[in-house]
């Protein structure tokens, strides 16, 4: 199955291990961005995933490119541009101290000319679009690209797959209606990757004051009956003990159903950035091919919890690890 | 608020990760020293810490006066002298192996001219005055030291903080009658940063069999009865159940009142060396901004936890980091 | 006491901290191989180990026997002949991602000419005689090797230890019979270190649906029945949470007792590989010095729980180390 | 133009820097393999390189098949087969130290089943084929598998390059008759990458004791009679002042002129492996633009200098940056 | 003496040695910017050096401020403002591929409020005030405060040093008038670091085609003429034999005088960034030592060939070590 | 051929590469000492070394033995005692900028219990004895020692070389009186490795104006007439164009002869830090194999150059190795 991402592209700049940001001179670099980590992760999975961004035709940039493509990322719909290669500064948490990071992707070459990248000739040949909330966020045009290319994709008829990640500071960082754009974003999606709190601001709603699980419902039942293309919601519940060891759920709702997957325990936790899409990416894998909605769902979950034993954004395991995993077929040394 | 520090520095010299003592050809160096650690970690909440010490004019002794000056401490007080650059080499424990410190520190600058800081010229811009048990500890030239310090302090009014911080090797590594000196550095501080089991080396008491609650109320009150100077004694409360896995809580005592803080569970720690520092500048930083006892406990613990999660023996965090931890802000990435 | 170790020396080549395999381009380098690591930890516990193996006279094979000998092990017994030097490639797992091993050992000098360690000439020197289920399975050559050494060892009188070590890829790497030849080294073994799944490999047996408890003991029973020579049969007992927070327990068999050592907690395990090296290694010290089988068994588990927080396969701790974790003389810095 | 490339990939294990093997515990891992380096450079020259090769399907050989793909080869004709990941070991050599390399590629994938790669199919869409010396050097297989590669571009008309690349430990590690097989090859080439004592080799003849200069001119005339299909011979000058300062130049002959280039100076070498593969690709880049020899020369010499500023066997600079070179357009930092 | 200097500080992300950018998955961090380079060597030559320039309030701003203060920097006149952190890539060059550097400082916290630093407030306290021609080519905000800068420094009796700087792809970066910019630079400083090409922009002029000494004389009557306030123009005088080794002599004009320094081989060269305002930092210290003109240059040089030996933009050594070098102490071991 | 050498072991911690010593926060750690070089040298050569000398029993003495027992060094003169593991700091220069080295050796369990190693035991089974300047100037207990060993030697029929390594910063550390002091160790010595400066500090005399040649000639003379014992004298002769580029020959005198071996271009050196003693080792070696003075000589200077390449202060190189080198079998890759 062939699947668009559609995203900006950026640089990782990391702390090394659990150091303070420059607390030593050295920066480990990886490459990231909500949507091209999708498109690794279901490239790992086998699928054709097709990257459609732009990046400055620097070292920086054919770098990132040139990752994209050793992880097996259909690159043809990567641009150059002109704009910088954003960039975002890791220092990743411990014991109680949480991870922070630093946006430094204002200008980017994507947030500039997010059209060009030619979509719909890239729509036509496509089986899946996924899109996430950061590419609305990051500035009117790439609003305006993010809006028109769910719309196309509807037009063509490929179903899409929303991935509500709000970013605060990057709606912030602009003059922008985030509910308003949103909305939008949720109108054309098929499913959409999100919580009750994506919900609540689009639909400018509380779900009040029950339980977690009540106010999903809720959530999940109100954003059915606004959207009426919207099939499908999954979102992890995640409960985190110290900086390194949480607990991991999942949940997916349909118009008809509740499917919920039991939570696992996570301990000494390597790196917990990017696992949202790696999340997005195993439903979706479910999805494509065909499995039922909760082996979709188990299998979106099994890829989040190995994704938080990888270093860097990027979920680069196979079918069979998740499988392995989903399995339980052990913890000891494979030899 | 003018706080001096008063005391030996040293480079640590650590195995890197959970590596064994050149297990690897590799040493990551880092500056050190109780009274240092104390200095960086209050200029870090926005004090005006002074250090006085004395290093060798060598590269070492110059790296270690550019990496105080790095996180803000004032170094006027810094001088040059004759003597070697203090050394400490570190292992990380893991998992049932402790950790481990070789001290390299004989004969050292500061040990060898102590005198050469001038205290008592900085003394009178000083507001506070602090400490540890580590000075008096490093040979007779520093214990005689130690004791005129806080004695000068008392005569220029200014209020002075003691870390009992025993470290048996030193005190052995040359004739030393540890209690008696002690005696005097207690009996010339405002706060104690310790636990009966100081106490009880110093008054050559035996709190007795009860709860380590019961054995620590004794102690205290015993102290508060030898030394009519001391307003409070504060100490954490530490349970291990790993060596990366600790359980800790506060205590601090005045003559009229018991404040206690809940322990906190610290999982995956990255470097427990320094943690006593962070406590005496944490709750330094609340008495001397005029908190409660009890916030300047919370605090003082909360700095500490943090510090659990720093390589190093620094702690480089600002007032708001700690209040956030306070706070309970969450401990998921902070974007 | 002089104890000879036979086998095959490896380099493992791994991955540094939790990276996954070549995701960044370095690779950690240390020395390995089952009978290797129990020679280094005697070694290290003081006594005189020999090692007896084959390495190709290259910087590789001799950056081998310079390690070897680094941790004190007697390399009079190791020989240059043809052949590769055997590696593998080591991936950490983490959280619920187990650790994962590439065998590159096909055709190493060992497995090409396992005869030419002249071990005739060095049993005569030998006080014990320790090979692991490793050496007879790499070829037909090593297999026919491997049962003319403990044959040779009981005709001289030598002690022989045997681990079961049961590496499935190895065996099936050639056309062979496991439990035929895995029979005859049982035949000659004094002490066992394996558990009921090796017996019930050897005797084709299975020893029913009982509790663990049950089916080892069972299957010791079977053991001491059909192995008159047979004298104790010892086992670690591993529960795991999770890939780096593991229990672990210990098992020792006479023909009249059976001994057991509670389980340890392991949380934040740096390095689960060679653990059972440790183990045998641990129990072979308290017998060789003549500890009661209670005390070598805690010695040996003490030994086991130490490995876990060292990189790399060698433990390299004292008897003083293990005898202070036995003490459970505490977990915090020593300075 | 679409070139196909064919031979064995490797991984380059080398010891960081300057430093002895495992002098340290680390090794820095490229990937490498004559025609996987010249796929490399004709791919950063903007060609369509298709590597065709066998690798094992672990990380390894996944590892192997990404890196090509990150610099843009065509990995459609890559295969997983049974057999080992072909290593070699490097050791940089400096001052008067040469460097070394000890290679562990015996029973690789490709040298079990050079076949598999399907050569035909792949022919039919090829503008170029290329190979080394090194394919039919690695066993019979592989030997017999690259004269029917060579013969079978013939018959389909696709043009064959042949960089002579001798390795004698490659030759003398099976029962080979190189200068058989290397005639073999010469045969079928239209372009040959060798100089003197390739040919020598090969037409088992002495070009006698004049100067370099007229060995390589007699060299050259007798392959031209020898080998009617061949066009050009192409080779560069090195001399070597130190390990670390060369002076290179280059000649390549055609049936009826010479070309020369003089030579440069190369100081401060950062890496040399690698670079007549560098040499080949250059040239190689030269006559499939339809540049006149002497351009193509003096682009396949440019090239080649600039290899030996870059770590790892890959030159990965673009047509751009040599072309810089080649017009003496400043060695002075380019902001 | 108290030497202001005033511009842009950024962050230098730079490939390790000599790696390309992001050929291995690290960047080696460090602080620069030419006029923060000139604070750093004059405060290890003992001057009272403050720097003046606006970082974001973010761990990146914080630790660029660290650093200077590390190495001695006043930095009173350190502002956080809005805007990012200014960065610059850097690939290390060799043999014969030039060093590259990437900027990405466009929209810096100093670019967006240059004047926030309150200038003329420290005017007031400084025996010097330094800047270079990377300041007003940043942008018009920046061109502006600069103009600005050196207007106040005269009006208020502060002699000004200003460093040329040129790059072309900063003033390319907005729609800029380079040479009028330039001219109001030149026009109120008393010392002009640059060459015959700066002074050809600003008075637009071409200085003929004699040899190059030719041209620095001519080009320095011009300027002379020009500009009646300037005292002395100095420059390098470099040759190129290929990227590690040079060759650098020192010329310094003033209305009636020529001093230049004898060139000096410098080979195996560790970085050449930061080189130029090693040399102005050098001369200034001269100067302001009172050192008649010839001893400043041969100060300046030593410096600037000393900085090719040191990684990062900092040169960080003492006078003693300049003046060492200088008197050719020897080129030993020191012990 | 059993050599004894006895003297100090210390651990080297450099600065990593060309950087300032902490510039970055890591030191690279090696085993050093003039003695334990040779010691190493002459085993890597095939010979029986045994060290002669005392560590603490840390980590970090421990250490040092297990490195030496790595190269295959007899550590059964190394004994553990009460005193500081000496330390040195190395930062290595570049360009222009000469090397420094910090020693941290003062109280060295060495310097402490020189007479520990139970010298005489260890003479009765020599067949040399080696031991350098840098012993006696290490204070007065090592200075009493090294003479009593030279006598004990001679009294046993051992021959002894002594290598005169002055080191002013050591003799001036302590009331030494070094030309009475190294009088005495010339006075036993049948190689002296030095040129005319040690032997005008010993003779106290100034061997006038004349060329270098003549300088040393007349010291040579001079000292064989002094020293009727005394068979050879041997040393480097260096020429430094830059810190990293030398020329460097040799020249050895007898009562009747000169040998000179002409010198060779160092470029680009790795690591001039014990060079002298790898000269030491290699002399050495060709008069223990009964070499011809010209070839222990050649030998000699070929392993000089050799250690140039490696970094740390072993020459860790086999006599092939060194062969190949003085046979000039080639500065290309040998595969």
């Amino acid at each position: 199955m062939r699947v668009l991402c559609y995203g900006e592209i950026l640089l990782r700049l990391a702390a090394p291990g659990r150091e303070l940001l420059l607390q030593t001179p050295r920066l480990d670099v990886t490459v990231a961005g909500a949507e091209a980590n999708v498109a690794v992760a279901l490239s790992s999975f086998g699928h054709d995933a097709r990257m459609l961004s732009v990046v400055p035709d620097t070292a920086l940039g054919r770098a990132a490119i040139g990752e994209l493509r050793r992880h097996g990322v259909d690159t043809r719909g990567m641009k150059f541009g002109p704009g910088r290669m954003g960039l975002y500064f890791l220092t990743h948490g411990a014991v109680r101290r949480p991870s922070e990071i630093i946006y430094d992707r204002a200008d980017s070459a994507f947030a500039r000319s997010p059209e060009a990248c030619a979509l719909n000739e890239h729509l036509s040949e496509a089986d899946w679009f996924h899109i996430s909330g950061v590419t609305p966020a990051l500035g009117p045009a790439s609003a305006a690209a993010a809006i028109a290319a769910v719309r196309a994709a509807q037009d063509k008829g490929v179903p899409v797959s929303f991935d509500g990640n709000f970013r605060t500071k990057l709606w912030e960082s602009w003059r922008s209606d985030a509910p308003a754009i949103l909305r939008q974003m949720f109108e054309h999606a098929d499913i959409l990757f999100g919580d009750d709190r994506d919900i609540a601001l689009v639909l400018n709603k509380n779900f009040g004051n029950g339980s977690a699980e009540q106010r999903r419902e809720r959530a999940a039942a109100a954003a059915f009956e606004a959207f009426p293309r919207l099939k499908r919601i999954a979102a992890t519940i995640r409960v985190q003990h110290s900086v390194d060891n949480h607990e991991l759920g999942a949940v997916m709702y349909t118009r008809s159903q509740v499917q919920t997957v039991a939570a696992v325990e996570l301990s000494s936790i390597v790196d917990r950035v990017g696992t949202g899409d790696a999340f997005a990416a195993g439903v979706l894998h479910g999805l494509l091919t065909d499995e039922v909605d909760r082996e979709a769902l188990k299998f979106g979950l099994a890829a989040t919890c190995l994704k938080h034993s990888i270093q860097g954004d990027f979920l680069t395991l196979s079918v069979a690890d998740v499988r392995a995993a989903m399995a339980n077929e052990g913890l000891d040394v494979r030899r």
